[in-house]
Parts: C-alpha cells; sequence; structure tokens
C-alpha cells in the first residue's frame, strides 16, 4: 500500500482546503448545521460525474454548465434539507442566484463555484434562509471544518463518511481526502448520493477526468440500496496542487495516487452502503468468469437488486435459489448448468444445483453483519464486485411512516 | 361485451374439461391438496408461453419440447410445494417420469402431457409421492374439479384465482375458463405464476399462439409484485374444440372471443396482484403519450417496480417525486418538463413540477384500495398499462422470517 490512513481524517485535511458550515433552517426537525461552503483559495483542476437521471436537479444542470467553462473550482456550496429537483425555471434561477450570493461573500467569481443539493423533492429553496446560511458559512471557514461539513450535509443518514489518506513524496506529501452522504432516497425523498473529494496534487484535468470516472464505477456506481436513483447525484473531486507533485501517468506517485484515491472513493462508498436504510448487513457479490465486464455488471446488480434476496439477507436465511432466479432473470446469456456459488468462501452452488455444503457453517455465516457471495458464471474472465444492503423492515418503515 | 361472466366460474365450467386433485405430501406444513391433474379427452390445440429466466426449471424445459413436438395435449400435471428448479439431469429425468406415469393412468401418449411445478428451488421431487399422487388424481377427474384445482396450484396464496365466461354463438356457445397461481416468490422460494386457461372453441395453432401472446402481453406479463422472475413461470391456453365453433380472424365470434379471453387473462393476472405478498393496495400505472409502446412500458415498469414509491403508497402518502425519480431513471428518452401525472383523474404534476392540487383530495385518494396512476408524457402517442401492488411490513416478514 502506497498510502497511509489518516486517523478520523477529513476532506480539511487537504492543504489549503476549508469550510465551512452553519444552521440556516433548511431541515425544520432538528437544529443541525444543513448548508456549508468547501473552499480552496488556490487555483484547481476539478473534475466531477453527475446521476444520469432525466429530472436532473437544478444544481445539477448549473454545475455541469460551470464545469463546461471552466474546470477551476474554488468553492461547492452544499444545502441538505430540499434538493431543489422537479422545481422548472424557479429553481434553476434560484441555483444562479446561490452562485451570486456565494461570489459576492466569498469574493471569487460566479464561475469558480458548484452547488449541490439534497433533500425533498418538488419544493423550491428559500433563498433569504439560503443567503444567510451563506453568509454565515463563508465567516465560519476553517481548516477544521471538515468534519462539520461531513456532518452537514447528512439527511437521515445516521453516520459520518469522511476520510483522508496520505501519501509520502519524498519532501513532500500528497493528501487526499473527502465526504460523502447517502442512505437510499431518505425521509421520504430526502435523496441523493453525494461525496467531494479534494486533493493537494497537481493533475491535468484529462487524467483528472479519467481518475474520477474509473474511480466511480468500482466504487460509488458499484454500491445500491434500493435500486432507486437520485436525481442530485454528485462526485466532485477538486485538485489544488498545493503539494507541489504533480501526477501524471508513469510519473513516481501515480500508481500510489491511484490506489489511495480508490480507497477513499471505496470507504466512503462502503460507508453508504453500511448506513443504507434499516440496512442491518453488508453484502459484497463478486461475479467472476463473466464474458465481459457488462456481463458481469448486470448479474451482480440483479442479484443485489434483488428484494427476495436481499429481505432472505435480512432473515439470516441462505436461500441460494433466489439469487439463480435474479441471475436468470439478468438477460445475460451463460450456462447455468456451470454456476458455482460461494458464501465467505463455502461452495454452496455447484453446476447450478445445490451443492453438499456444511448447513450449520452456512447458517453461522449468515448471521454474519459482513456478507461476501461470490459467483462463478465459468464463461469468460471478466468480473465486477457490487455492495449493497439487506431489505428489512425498517427500510419499509423509513419509507412508508411518513406524512407529507 | 360480447360475453358473459359465468358466477364462480372456473376451468372446468368448459365443457370436456376435468380436473382430478389430491394431497399427496408435497405441501408439507398443511393436508391440502398439492397434485391435480387437468384433462380433456378431446384433441386439442395448445400455445403456451414461458418464462425467460435462464434458470428454466425442468417442467418448462420439458413443455417446450413437448409442444415443439405436437400441439394435441389432452393432460397437465400440476404440483406445488416443489419447483424441481436447479435440480439439474435429476430433475429433467423426473419430469420424464412424471410424463411417463401420467400416460400410464390417462392411458394416453406421453407426448399429449405437459407437467408444471410451483415451489421451493433447489429440491428434487420425491417420485413415489408423485406416482400416488397422479393415481389418485387420475381417480378423481370430474367435471367439477375445477375449484379444488384452483386450490390445489397455490402455494402461499391467500386467495384462490379462476374465472369462466360464456359467449352466445347462436345455438352452441363457446366457454373460456382458467385458473391461475402467483402471489411473488412466496414461502420464501415458493416461486412462481402458473395460469391454465381452457376453451372449447375450435382454433387453428397459429392464431392461439398470436392471442396467447397478445394477451399475456397485455396481463400477465403487465403485473409486478417485486420484480422478481420466477424459474417457472408458464400460461397454457388450451382449446378442445367441443363446441364446434370455429374462431378464424373475421369469424362472427372472433371480436367477443378475443374481449373474453382478455378479459379472463386479465382477470387472473388482477387478481395475482391483489394477493401479492403483503400487499395492501392494488396499482395501476397507466403511461400515455410515450413514442412507442417500449418505451411506455419501460417507464411503467420502473415506477411500478420502485421500492420507494411502492413504500410510500403502502404508507399512503402521495410522495409524486419518487414517480419522477423512478421515471428519470429508466433510460428513455423524454422531456421531463412535459410530464404530466395525474392520481384517480386529479392532476397532481403538471410539466414535470408539483401542480396545485387539493391536498385533502389527494390524501383521501391515497387511502383507497386501488389506486389508479396515469402519467402523460406528452411525446408521442403510444401506451402501456401495468398492474402491482405495495411494498409493506408483510411483504419482509414473509420473505425474511423463514427458516431453512
Amino acid at each position: 500500500m502506497g498510502f497511509e490512513i489518516i486517523k478520523k481524517g477529513t476532506i480539511t485535511d487537504v492543504p489549503d482546503f476549508l469550510a465551512g458550515t452553519c444552521h440556516c433552517g433548511l431541515k425544520k426537525r432538528s437544529k443541525r448545521d444543513d448548508i456549508c461552503i468547501l473552499y480552496t483559495p488556490r487555483d484547481t483542476v476539478t473534475s466531477a460525474v453527475f446521476t444520469t437521471n432525466s429530472f436532473a436537479a437544478a444544481p445539477v444542470i448549473v454545475c455541469r454548465q460551470q464545469l463546461s467553462r471552466s474546470r477551476n473550482i474554488k468553492a461547492v456550496v452544499i444545502n441538505a434539507g430540499i434538493a431543489n429537483a422537479c422545481t422548472g425555471k424557479q429553481g434553476y434561477d434560484n441555483t444562479l442566484k446561490t452562485l451570486q450570493i456565494a461570489s459576492k461573500n466569498l469574493d471569487i467569481p460566479k464561475g469558480e463555484i458548484l452547488v449541490a443539493s439534497t433533500g425533498i423533492i418538488g419544493r423550491q429553496l428559500p433563498m433569504d434562509i439560503i443567503e444567510k446560511g451563506i453568509e454565515d458559512c463563508s465567516k465560519s471557514l476553517s481548516t477544521q471544518g471538515g468534519h462539520l461539513a461531513a456532518e452537514a450535509i447528512l439527511t437521515t443518514d445516521k453516520i459520518k463518511k469522511e476520510a483522508a489518506v496520505r501519501i509520502d513524496a519524498g519532501k513532500d506529501e500528497i493528501i487526499i481526502g473527502g465526504i460523502a452522504k447517502g442512505s437510499g432516497m431518505v425521509e421520504p425523498d430526502m435523496a441523493t448520493m453525494l461525496a467531494f473529494v479534494a486533493t493537494n496534487a497537481s493533475i491535468d484535468k484529462h487524467l483528472l477526468d479519467r481518475l474520477i470516472k474509473q474511480g466511480t464505477e468500482d466504487t460509488f456506481n458499484a454500491i445500491t440500496i434500493d435500486g432507486c436513483q437520485s436525481t442530485n447525484d454528485m462526485v466532485v473531486l477538486l485538485a489544488n496542487g498545493q503539494s507541489g507533485v504533480s501526477i501524471v501517468e508513469g510519473s513516481p506517485y501515480y500508481k500510489a495516487f491511484k490506489e489511495a484515491l480508490s480507497y477513499i472513493m471505496g470507504f466512503l462508498a462502503k460507508k453508504i452502503v453500511q448506513d443504507g436504510e434499516g440496512a442491518t448487513k453488508m453484502v459484497e457479490i463478486q461475479v467472476d468468469g463473466a464474458r465481459d465486464t457488462h456481463d458481469a455488471k448486470t448479474v451482480a446488480r440483479k442479484v443485489a437488486n434483488s428484494n427476495l434476496f436481499k429481505a432472505a439477507v435480512y432473515g439470516q436465511d441462505l436461500n441460494w435459489g433466489r439469487i439463480n432466479a435474479a441471475m436468470g432473470s439478468s438477460g445475460i446469456d451463460f450456462d447455468p448448468g456451470r454456476v458455482d456459488i460461494y458464501l465467505n468462501g463455502t461452495r454452496i452452488v455447484k453446476g447450478g444445483m445445490a451443492d453438499e455444503y456444511d448447513q450449520d457453517k452456512a447458517d453461522s455465516y449468515m448471521k454474519e453483519k459482513n456478507l461476501y457471495f461470490k459467483i462463478l458464471l465459468n464463461m469468460g474472465k471478466a468480473g465486477a464486485r457490487i455492495w449493497t444492503s439487506d431489505l428489512s423492515h425498517d427500510y419499509v418503515s423509513i419509507n412508508s411512516e411518513y406524512s407529507t
């Protein structure tokens, strides 16, 4: 491992990244912070990936436009409580207004700011509250602010999601730090997976684009809680070059940087699954021996999103017939007679049929908090991994016991 | 309506169709009948549609082979309790053995028999029990047996699904009757949707194929309970010609027959949704104004399978943001700004945003047992309809509180 995990690390462990937070009143039911600003005084190269949902929220639409004009992003304004999705022209204008307010308070051009929102769909942002919030956040910017920011972006998440790592680069050091939120489309339209990752490495925008895309594919795009995609999903990666270390392909710290970035993104993604709505277990599904990655992913995702499989996991019942049925409905061409399935290393299905496994051992595996299923298609050499949670009574409660 | 509904109608209301049932011991926890035979002494033309699951069960594989050789099916043996899926060569051989036993007992060629199974995946059929069961069923064949057969094919379904209609064809009468089972992949791998429809009309196999395909598309393929496809799904349509009335395109009773068949299939399909695992509500989703049927279906199905939407329906919470989010993740190209959504005739979403609807009225609609959502894409002229149930605590209980 070419990097070292920073204890209690967060996004502001990255030099020259600050965060400011406050409670402006968007979270009506609590006094918790509900708005924050991430800020660096340095020029950056910034990449982002967004939801593919057709009902992309106003902040998603505006961020796409911003990044198409300039990749030098110095600040991100994030609010929790209202998603600003399905809000039409007024919602769009409010996001532009947010840029304007932040620009005035931070004294940087509008073009260097992004906006992210999470919360209820269909409501307009109360702009007076937002304005006051941005003022307060701008005043509270601090190099210690990361932990509070990780808290401020949560909706009904139960745990903070933050991490940072250090790469020793001779006389310099590269830091990567990140925060994230997400636990389904919570309470009940408190949507969205948001992640913000910062580094003081210096990276060219094309490489940064590639790294965020690859990284997201294997981490944030490899988790599922309820198969429901949000209108506001966003992963942002900002590099402010403070370390003076350049990351280019083949350079001394390239491999360590890639590993470290992958660790941070994977860590935050897994935290989201662990904090999944009503989740009592975390399930890793590894599909191997597929013809290509697409096949492997499709099969893994079909199993990971099967309500029947997830309810069985909740009931601690090793019900492999449901894995087979889900795989078989994936539309992927494979030979059912060649399928082997392992649970925590023990083969439970051989050639598509029940293997003679130790029932007591399997039962005790099912009682563990982390389950590891490996599915071998024996059709080729490609693989994919996905993390999911179980389907519990609490999931139904969280998503039904709400009154508009 | 060119047909009349027969009160308490069932499949044996069709002349020269008999059914025999018995308890052979496959349902271990009850004394309920668990095997039955549908039989007609006449030659038939028979069509069927099957699951597209790659792990298609042995009876599905064998039925496909049987029908490729002959369409003159006189008997269907149906067992509940064991699905005979994921059972390899032994499972396949057991299905052939079932044909042999039935052939001996009914004194008809093996080639004129189909086999259907529903129940737990991965277990082998106990053939001694099956043999005894087929003997008993053959002896109990009766023109009154339909109601018992509708009961025998159930697993954890709570209600029988049966219906029959009469078409007045001058001096003759055409009867169509059917039975079905299905409520998810129940208890916990008691899989499968099965439906058997019989008629005494005389129909050419090509027309019968077309009618079953069209009919299934709009009925059994337009329902979803948990988005989980079974390994054993099967719809069989048998026509024994007893009425002497020929149904060909353009013939006097063609339209009435098509309507009546569509009614029977739709009735049975809706019964399956009403009896869905843990279902407290039945939701009809009609998507209109799509560019083509594929688009309409994809959008309807995405909404119908959204756990968040279904949990909101269970909570009687009109949470239209979840409908939008589900639609937007369908991958279908539409303009979010043109979307209108109606609940029981009241517009709740206009141009993709909240309409000014009467909240009290909407709340009272959400308390009803049957909900009707209409989604207008305003992109074209195609439409599709799907029926679904809600996602309740009972669904999770049914599918998790089980111990192998």
